[in-house]
């Protein structure tokens, strides 16, 4: 019936059945709905209306809702649902969107939602939280089918159908031994073209793709993406299987972590969206830019300390933006591929090398060629040959200084296991600023009797 | 057997297969390899042994080598194969890995490589490549499993299973009337669950997802990921059904235009990864440095305007880079917000007039305090309150434009379809460059008198 209408109008229809006690149609039009689409009519609901559509959702949907909302709204709910529900509806989530639930509460009020939840679904949960954040171990979920190695194909056949609407993912099954340690893989093509008979072990995957408990999670869709699998088995110490990560999981984590790259590259602070308020924008981006005016000082000691050139030949001071802003770019460029190239990329000592001397030949030709350019056009227009000469040599080795601080600087980073990307663009930019005015000033002041 | 060894040594033993002709052996390894593995093997191999593998491998698992290899070397291995083995590869290829191997090959090299094929299968690729690039029509497949609205839940369960080896997700049947137009979906559970006599028209969910086949790829990707799906169907303007998008080519997708953000962000240039040739990485670099270059020369072409107030108080250069370095920071802020919101918002009047309000208070608080905080310090080392306070008043005026500029041009770009993405975090930076030494030499010049 609602096949045809617009998310509005849906909403419409909805509010106008609870303004009228009409459960049945508004159950009949919720079970046609996504669980995405149940949360955006939900979120876009006046207020009043609310706590009616909590009443009248069967609880399954009220799970399926709640995964889909953000933490504030999800807290929100279960504040309305009243306590008894809220118990029924946080026993029967994913645990991983549980644990995502409980991420960055407070002890007590963790301990206060659990309280009333069933122990051993608490006691899952638990067990999650102890994991680091962003790991696999915070993202898996138990919601998967296993079967043993000795199982028949007849028996994984049945285990399949008696969980089908419990598991997250039918593509493959995971085989554990009487240890529960992950052995082998079966995918659901294998089962259904082999005899009834034939025992799983015979027919399973041995060189199993897996993970550990503790892999961090960019690492985790990483190996997912390059296997185009759909899910990937989680693994403790003692190759015990623990649960799976699916993909819907995976894709969130590529989105997060190229966001956050993006926030980093460019100082813009952490997760910042449309909806954030300015006051906690403006708090969040501070602590950058009153680093980078610090550091923007000292860039003015630097020129302070060539005062006496600086007022023996005012137009140096023409060419500072351009000399400082270029190597500030040619460095953010370098520090993008290098950022990028070690989340793709399996680094060790031969790739790094090759890169640093890849990197260095790309500053040496774009420094030579913008070099040559600008000591033209700075002769041409300031009629003055050594000028022209200053600036051009001035520019050649700031270029490749620059290429090689946004190549250096996050490989360092790396090397010592602090994330890359924090060495923001805006970082790259003023500490190439230093570098960049030291030589134009250094270099001036060799040629100062020339210049004048 | 090869269960524990590591990728190194199995690619000694397949070598040590290769060379002692044990064909066999040989194929028991390979036959334990996913085809991510099998294709870093290929890669790894001296290129002595290259052809006897492509020899020895079967059809199969050629076409699952081919698959994950990247365009230069599948143009190669089709090369090594001769040309009747590689008609038999290009016609057992998923139609949208061959879509994307025949991408960006010149029109001749296309014709040559589909006249070989199977009529049929090249048909179907000569039709995806009429779709726009990085549209849904580009990346689908045709292996999927469609049953018609008629069919009992037995008749769609008996073709599901004759079809397994064919299909790339089983987790949904798509479900098309009489004229193959998109009806409904019926997910491998509901079968389950349901009797074998019901007809599936009565099972099915109608309100069906679905992108068109000139859907932008980033929007596939968006709803995919919204709604959690494996796999979405595409359709083309009569709602028939084309083909279905896979979630492994989402996350490929995803990854893709994250990086095209960060490289567009920093002016990186197209594509540079650790394995570009420094030529290339610098032709591609060079053409944004000069027009940078040139941009930078407007900054100094505005300095030298004021090169009368320069000489008059040359501190004034001392916190040139400070100010302008400031401005572009925080444009580079607002702008990595903006293009990351657009990219996961819906857009309308209301979210960009409330986010341009939003920057706006950010612009204010963050040129408040650090220009506060700079003036104090200027007084302080320079000993000339009204130096401290030009400087702190040029900042926080410069702050706000710095953040406007930087919300306000990507927004625009948006607007007139152009890729905000484009506004570069170079561009931004260079252009408040100018912004803010406009400001900063004009408030300067005004209190001159009172300066010196």
């Amino acid at each position: 019936m609602i096949k045809n209408m617009t998310e509005d109008q849906i909403t419409l229809y909805i509010i106008k059945a609870l303004k009228e006690n009409k459960h049945k149609e508004f159950t009949t039009i919720l079970e046609e709905l996504q669980p995405y689409d149940i949360a955006q009519i939900y979120n876009d609901l006046p207020e009043k209306h609310k706590a009616r559509f909590l009443l009248y959702i069967n609880i399954d949907l009220l799970v399926d809702l709640i995964q889909e909302l953000d933490q504030p709204e999800q807290l929100d709910v279960l504040n309305k649902l009243g306590l008894e529900k809220s118990n029924k509806v946080l026993d029967l989530m994913d645990n991983d969107d549980l644990a995502s639930l409980l991420d960055e509460l407070s002890p007590e009020k963790i301990k206060a939602l659990l309280a009333g939840m069933k122990k051993e679904e608490s006691k899952i949960v638990q067990n999650m939280m102890n994991y680091p954040p962003e790991t696999a171990g915070r993202i898996m979920t138990n919601r998967f089918v296993w079967i043993r190695h000795n199982y028949t194909v007849r028996e994984a056949v049945d285990k399949l159908k008696t969980f089908a609407e419990f598991a997250s993912s039918l593509n493959y099954l995971y085989v554990i031994d009487e240890n529960r340690k992950l052995v082998g893989v079966v995918s659901y093509r294998d089962l259904l073209l082999a005899e009834p008979n034939d025992v799983i072990r015979n027919i399973m995957y041995e060189r199993v793709i897996s993970v550990s408990v503790t892999t961090d999670q960019e690492e985790v869709a990483r190996t997912t993406e390059k296997y185009d699998f759909l899910a990937i088995p989680v693994v403790n110490e003692d190759h015990v299987l623990m649960g799976i990560v699916t993909v819907d999981d995976i894709i969130d984590v590529v989105i997060k972590e190229a966001n956050e790259d993006i926030e980093k590259l460019s100082a813009s602070g952490k997760s910042i969206d449309f909806d954030t308020k300015s006051f906690v924008a403006a708090a969040r981006r501070l602590p950058w830019l009153i680093l980078l005016l610090f550091i923007g000082l000292i860039s003015g000691s630097i020129i302070s300390r060539y005062e006496a050139t600086l007022e023996k030949v005012v137009a140096l001071a023409f060419f500072m933006p351009m000399i400082a802003g270029m190597t500030g770019n040619t460095g953010t460029q370098s520090l993008a591929v290098i950022v990028r190239g070690l989340v793709s990329n399996d680094i060790n000592k031969k790739v790094i090398s090759r890169v640093i001397v890849r990197e260095l030949g790309v500053g040496v030709m774009i420094g030579a060629i913008c070099g040559t350019l600008i000591s033209m056009i700075a002769y041409i227009w300031q009629g003055n040959l050594v000028l022209g000469l200053v600036v051009g040599s001035s520019l050649l080795l700031t270029l490749i200084i620059g290429t090689l601080a946004g190549t250096i600087i996050p490989l360092i980073l790396y090397r010592f296991n602090i994330d890359p990307a924090v060495a923001s663009g805006p970082l790259i930019t003023t500490l190439n600023d230093i570098f960049s005015l030291i030589t134009y000033f250094g270099i001036a002041t060799m040629f100062l009797n020339y210049l004048i």
